[in-house]
């Protein structure tokens, strides 16, 4: 059986683009530009809480890497390095070539370099950090939110959660939605371009890994707010649509998590912007409401006009369900 | 049950010193000083691979952070922001509390601000990244070591090991040397002033995690050296010298790993300031050998003159039993 090392070396060798000293000594080097703040975000992905143990290795390489990136991108910052710990059950050596497939391509997409790692035995995990760079003083907080500011999503949020559904055979999706639904939850697109398009537009901002309602909830507390979300404005997309049970459509939509999508607040001068913003990157960004005053709480303007509070809820890790 | 994010929140809140932006958004934001370069590396811990699972967590914290922190020292780097990973089976707040403890007090020892992190269902493992600073082109690095230079160790190698080897009812030690051991074992104290002082001294510079044979073996392999170690200059600290048992001994201060010294070569002309800094940091540096031409080849050279070659082995996750 390979040792360790040696493993690391076969599996994981790839070209670095800017860094000084990549994978192969205690520590990695490099140089940030000046006038830059340098940013970091680490996630972990467990086996069995965050993909299914049959889960194709590459998707899982594509996500560790996607789902660190996409911090990065929520704070208006370009992603640079990355450094990635695995937790393997054994040395395995066609998991881990599709893994680091998986891995790369995504690195390559998005213009980062990794630069090294730990691997050990142990119950299959992966651990990234990212670190990314931005202009000081422009990185696009959680904080920044006011009152009169629309709240807008990218994307089609709720698809990624939908496709879990059909995988854990709750539902059964039209054929031609399975497709979608599951590159939407295996290989999330980080929306790094458009986080970056943002700067000094949105006040504030970002990503939709615990679903809609959750992460908007985290918003509204950093930025002591309130806001009114109108129904009808809610992009409910085409596999959401015709899933044939609107409330677990619903549901999929605000609370399914793992979309990745930016939600973000900009004052409403901002309209026309952010418009050209989703034209020039041909990404649909949907303005879904506004902020209030009236801090935590989250009123829905339904379709027929009339309004009630919602309630905002995510993904726990801990009181949900594996 | 708290939520995973209350659980972060409460458990896990410590000042940041040196930090723009610490936890609570997508990403943590810090400024680098100017003609630094930036050093990164990442460590995982898994229980039952690098812990036991009754460990306290008091020291599972500290050494969490000691040795992602031990990396950037065995740059020469100051280590200066950590984000961590947390995979728990369950939301367990002794466990966590005694944890961050352990954790935040290795971090405040070595100026080290936590900026960020991620807690999630899993079988028990922690990461942690740590990013330091390094003046520009001053890291030391593995592979500059050059035939001739002198191979220096710090401290005593081999008493983490041996303490491992007590814990596992492999041996009895005399109870006088218990604590001594145990404290290598668990709170492992990172090199970090060694490691600056070191700088533009010594010539090639690794820290010991795998054992001193197997880390000799990176060391020899990047330097394209030799070496020859002289087995009556290796320090035999008084717990492996009382243990009773000098093949086991000899074994656990060559091979045993976990002891986070530091291993440097370094010419000759500069063995009086080396002197000097192991006297005022009040450490003990030992010059155990010299490296060679010959590539790869590890020489010993016996108490008796003769001399014998060897082999490096260090630790394997992946060959060797849990």
């Amino acid at each position: 059986m390979p040792s360790e090392f040696e493993l690391i070396r076969r599996r994981f060798t790839y070209p670095t683009d800017h860094t000084d000293l990549g994978i192969g000594d205690d520590c990695a080097l490099f140089r940030t530009q000046t006038n830059m703040q340098t940013v970091v975000s680490t996630d972990m992905l467990v086996e069995g809480t965050h993909f299914l143990p049959d889960a194709h290795p590459f998707d899982v390489g594509w996500k560790t890497a996607a789902v660190n990136i996409s911090d990065i991108a929520a704070m208006g910052a370009a992603p640079r390095w990355i450094v990635l710990s695995m937790a393997l059950p054994a040395a395995e050596d066609a998991w881990v070539d599709a893994f680091s497939q998986g891995f790369f391509e995504c690195c390559t997409a998005f213009g980062v370099d990794w630069i090294g790692g730990d691997t050990t035995r142990g119950p299959r995990a992966l651990n990234a950090t990212v670190i990314g760079e931005i202009p000081t003083g422009q990185a696009i907080c959680r904080n920044g939110g006011r009152a009169g500011d629309d709240l807008w999503i990218s994307g089609q949020p709720g698809l990624a959660a939908l496709g879990l559904q059909h995988l854990q055979k709750k539902i059964t999706l039209h054929p031609d939605w399975v497709e979608p639904c599951l590159t939407a939850l295996h290989r999330p697109q980080p929306r790094v371009k458009l986080g970056q398009a943002l700067r000094n537009i949105a006040s504030a901002m970002l990503d939709v890994s615990d679903g809609v309602l959750g992460d908007l909830g985290h918003l509204l507390e950093s930025s002591r707010c309130g806001a009114s979300l109108e129904e009808a404005l809610i992009p409910f997309a085409a596999p959401l649509a015709a899933c044939g049970d609107k409330a677990l459509a619903r549901e999929m939509l605000l609370s399914g998590g793992d979309d990745y999508e930016l939600l973000f607040s900009a004052s409403p001068a901002h309209r026309e912007k952010i418009a050209q913003i989703s034209a020039s990157l041909e990404l649909p960004l949907t303005m879904i409401g506004s902020l209030s005053h009236k801090a935590g709480s989250i009123w829905w303007v339904m379709e027929d006009g009339t309004t009630e509070q919602g309630v905002a809820k995510g993904y726990d890790h801990f009181t949900e369900g594996k």
